[in-house]
């Protein structure tokens, strides 16, 4: 029941930053509706067909589509209001964040892939429906270009495989993994942390 | 046979838009031929790959390969006729969304899947093939933008859904919400009928 | 071990070429090896979700993954002196290109594929990492719009499919479409050969 409110917090989140990124475009009804929810599902559909997990978790149920559904006509309603909103909206996010990377690793776990791929897969989960949303509005993806957020994913996905190797039952590495991701791209934003950069000449 | 002709001709109009869309962007044979072929069979391809029916339908026979092959040679011939051909590529256009969207329907059907993912399924089938086009020109999908095209669609497939509640046989709907598919989008052209506009200030 | 040797090379070719498309849209640490990776294992991944065959080629070895991080870091290091081995590098990707080619062949016969669709998935294998590189860096895909390339590929494909009528044994037709395809790369690009051109008004 946890899981499944925080799961749907993240769809919400990640729906409504598909909505703003639509409306900044000027697409139609149709067309923020789509956006919104491959920004929302489209990480975990990518991460379905890679391990071949078909069909894709959003065929399942119903959820996921009443869900985005609802969070777009929110969204659409209140787009000016939503200003006020970034903060929790931000909050939303990086929660959503962390409960899909470990989703994504606990599906790789199932697959048998090693821990590598499957922080892959948890990375994937949380960050590339974001990268889809950004191709279908003709942008070159932002978390290529800034922001520790895939990072924090990764980060914390290795945290929890070293976890994994202490004599703790399993739900406490989970939580941890989920903070660790949680907290590191909070302090990330905060201090302004970003990746090593790689140009040298134009510092 | 009936549906086999349908299902091609939609097919040639498709991989005709292609061409002329890739035209535009002046790409080389091999370009054009590959958006030819996206547009065509991009959407079911999608589709099958969401509900893990592989290989995807246009690898188990040579039939759309060879049409789409056609098409790109005839199209490339007589661009310059095709521009008097216009309506008769939109009928066909038209009448291969209304086709195809219920393959998809069918498809989901067969899957299991629940009512509002089979409709998904029919609208992704009709109209991802141009998503995907516009994607590979680097532009954003025209159907995000204007046109009642996948509205049609999922309108169809609702009204699909209420009519095999009816005490008819199975064919009777399936050739109703075709031609509701169809009807309805060219009626939306020609009384020009769009999404309610979302946008408050910038009517 | 001679294939696994070229399969290697090709994938360090194709990784740098996606870190110099990356570095040259600026792109942050995270993006490039995102670009990398993609131009790497993108075509083959592709193909693995067209036939069914998951969880797709470089979730199953970490072989893949280290090689092409170990890319990017050298090539993020030697930025500056790649230039002077631009030859070397092209024909890196030659040869990665005709061993691609063959293994996705090979990949469409073990799934009793038509000749055709087998050759399909050996272009994609070889040309689509390339593709989606392009599109995520928000540029028209480079091998629609000039260069023998998937051309070459596709010319390779059909020489094997006649090699293999003749009363030779397996590893001769298939050694032999391998060149055919780098030497047929190698003359078009010495010789400025191009696909014929389709625009008439604008030679």
């Amino acid at each position: 029941m946890f899981y499944y409110v925080i799961d749907i917090l993240g769809t919400i989140a990640f729906a409504i930053s598909g909505v703003l990124v639509a409306m900044e475009k000027k697409l139609d009804l149709f067309g923020v509706f789509i956006i919104a929810f491959v920004t929302a599902v489209g990480g975990g559909t990518l991460r379905d067909i890679l391990i071949g997990d078909t069909p894709v978790i959003w065929m399942r149920s119903s959820d996921y589509v009443i869900t985005i559904a609802g969070s777009v006509i929110f969204a659409i309603l209140f787009v000016n209001q939503l200003k006020y909103l970034r903060k929790t909206l931000f909050l939303f996010d990086t929660i959503g964040i962390g409960l899909f990377t470990m989703v994504g690793i606990e599906k790789g776990i199932s697959a048998d892939l090693i821990p590598i791929m499957c922080i892959f897969l948890g990375t994937i989960t949380a960050s590339f429906g974001g990268v889809i949303r950004d191709i279908l509005c003709n942008e070159i993806p932002v978390i290529f270009r800034r922001e520790i957020y895939a990072t924090a994913c990764i980060f914390g996905g290795i945290c929890y495989f070293l976890l994994i190797q202490l004599p703790w039952d399993g739900t406490i590495p989970y939580i941890s993994a989920i903070l660790i991701i949680i907290i590191s791209r909070l302090l990330a934003v905060r201090f302004k942390i970003t990746l090593p950069n790689i140009y040298r000449n134009e510092k």
